[in-house]
């Protein structure tokens, strides 16, 4: 099966899927993005993703391409002709394409880019090791609330993790505190067992599947507090998480030289990840 | 004439020149750029941006796609092919094209793509005006000194000041002192007539024209001073002007409500727009 790509109102072979040299994507990075988890060929916290997508589009003064419906239509037939049951689809909106300019081109139309693959579903290796992270200093810019494209230190910060053997790079603030992962958001359980994650900010990412875990931790019956939290309580935590579209809700079982609990995944992790994928499934079936 | 793009070893008509959706520099701003300003068919300080451009790539290490000479070849190719006298060029340079994933790929060729332009001869307003600037938070990442394309920070910097009637916003750090300009250097004169600019590091990106105004500057007899100054040295200053490849040295007469000087650009800055200018001239005719 040829995978096929949309790429402004056209549905094209993935190779043959090209932007031009001067969108503005490709030369300023003014442009935004959603991944969405496809769950039963459907899409997984759709509305989410696409309210993101709205702040993100309004923070930056990019205008919207189409409307909700035509966009969910358009992600739908992407879905369709890529096959796609269990996968995520990946949607990208710049400003436009215009002569190399800094300033908001006075012309020129948003432009859309989709494309979508299939995904395994999760290794269970996960479930029963747990992840490696690192935590290196926080050095992108003060607007990290918006999606956008501009993401190289994202990038650079999840590079160093795989060269140093881990899963991620968790980043940490001029104060010593956490505020997310380079492509995940942070958490940790405390001794009490109070859940606890970074509020959100411009600091942070506010991700759709920490929003999801919040809500359902909180309906089984979890203290969850959204706060800062530092390096030291992160490696003397009971446990540690993460979170995100494609890596679900994944246990950490060391940071940096530092074992969590007894090395293995801890339960309430295991328990809270249970709880999003049963949350995925249904959502399938609904 | 038809424009001409270079795009990994093709000359394209520019409307047709574009790359792949999954092309790093459009999902990920992971790439570099340089522009070379062009005088008499040849390249300005073309050493100076391509050393700048290696030091780059080294930074984020990407492969160079070619040798040097290789690459002034291709350029010079794209300056005679767009039949360019006087005007610029614009080199962009991103990882790879590979599946979205955010470590650094495997495998995977160094993508390049350059475009070159005409541009007219410097508008006698900007010396017998001087142009508006204010001063803005700099939110950006902490490697300004990486020319990258991710330069969405700029964008906002830019497009604010130009929705305040200004030509640039200059950047200004948690400790009130400038930074530089969203895609200038900033510079004052003192009152004693010595020329300050802020010292390279990783929160400026060391322009090309900056390093040449250095030198020519000291070799006009001037003193200058390498140091960082605040918003109010700024404003108090007997003169500010801005620097970069094609705005050349440019008079700053007001600085947000503060008229700078007498409202007219500066004598000393204008014999320093006149001695880059004369620079650029000399180069061409050697």
């Amino acid at each position: 099966m040829t995978r096929v790509a949309y790429v402004n109102g056209r549905y094209l072979p993935h190779h043959a899927a090209a932007v031009h040299i001067e969108d503005r994507g490709y030369q300023f990075a003014d442009g935004v993005y959603e991944v969405v988890a496809v769950q039963g060929g459907r899409l997984v916290d759709g509305d989410g993703h696409l309210d993101r997508l709205d702040r993100s589009l309004g923070e930056l003064r990019i205008a919207p391409p189409m409307t909700r419906r035509s966009l969910e239509a358009v992600m739908n037939e992407v879905i369709r002709r890529n096959r796609i049951d269990r996968g995520s689809i990946y949607l990208q909106m710049t400003r436009a394409v215009a002569a190399r300019d800094h300033p908001f081109p006075r012309r020129g139309e948003t432009q859309v880019v989709m494309t979508a693959k299939r995904v395994p579903p999760p290794s269970p290796s996960v479930a029963d090791d747990g992840v490696k992270v690192i935590t290196i200093p926080d050095i992108r810019w003060e607007r990290c609330d918006i999606k956008t494209v501009a993401l190289l230190a994202n990038v650079l910060a999840k590079q160093q993790a795989r060269e140093a053997g881990a899963y991620e790079a968790f980043l940490v603030d001029a104060d010593g505190a956490v505020t997310e992962g380079s492509s995940t958001n942070a958490w940790i359980i405390t001794k009490d067992g109070t859940v606890v994650t970074r509020p959100a900010s411009n600091a942070i990412l506010d991700g759709i599947t920490r929003r999801r875990v919040i809500q359902l931790a909180r309906a089984a019956g979890f203290k969850v507090e959204e706060r800062s939290f530092t390096v030291g309580e992160l490696k003397a935590a009971r446990e540690v998480f993460l979170t995100s579209t494609t890596s679900y809700v994944t246990p950490v079982s060391q940071v940096d030289d530092t074992v969590i609990g007894n090395g293995k995944p801890g339960s309430l992790s295991l328990d809270l990840r249970a709880r999003y994928i049963a949350f995925m499934e249904r959502h399938a079936a609904a």
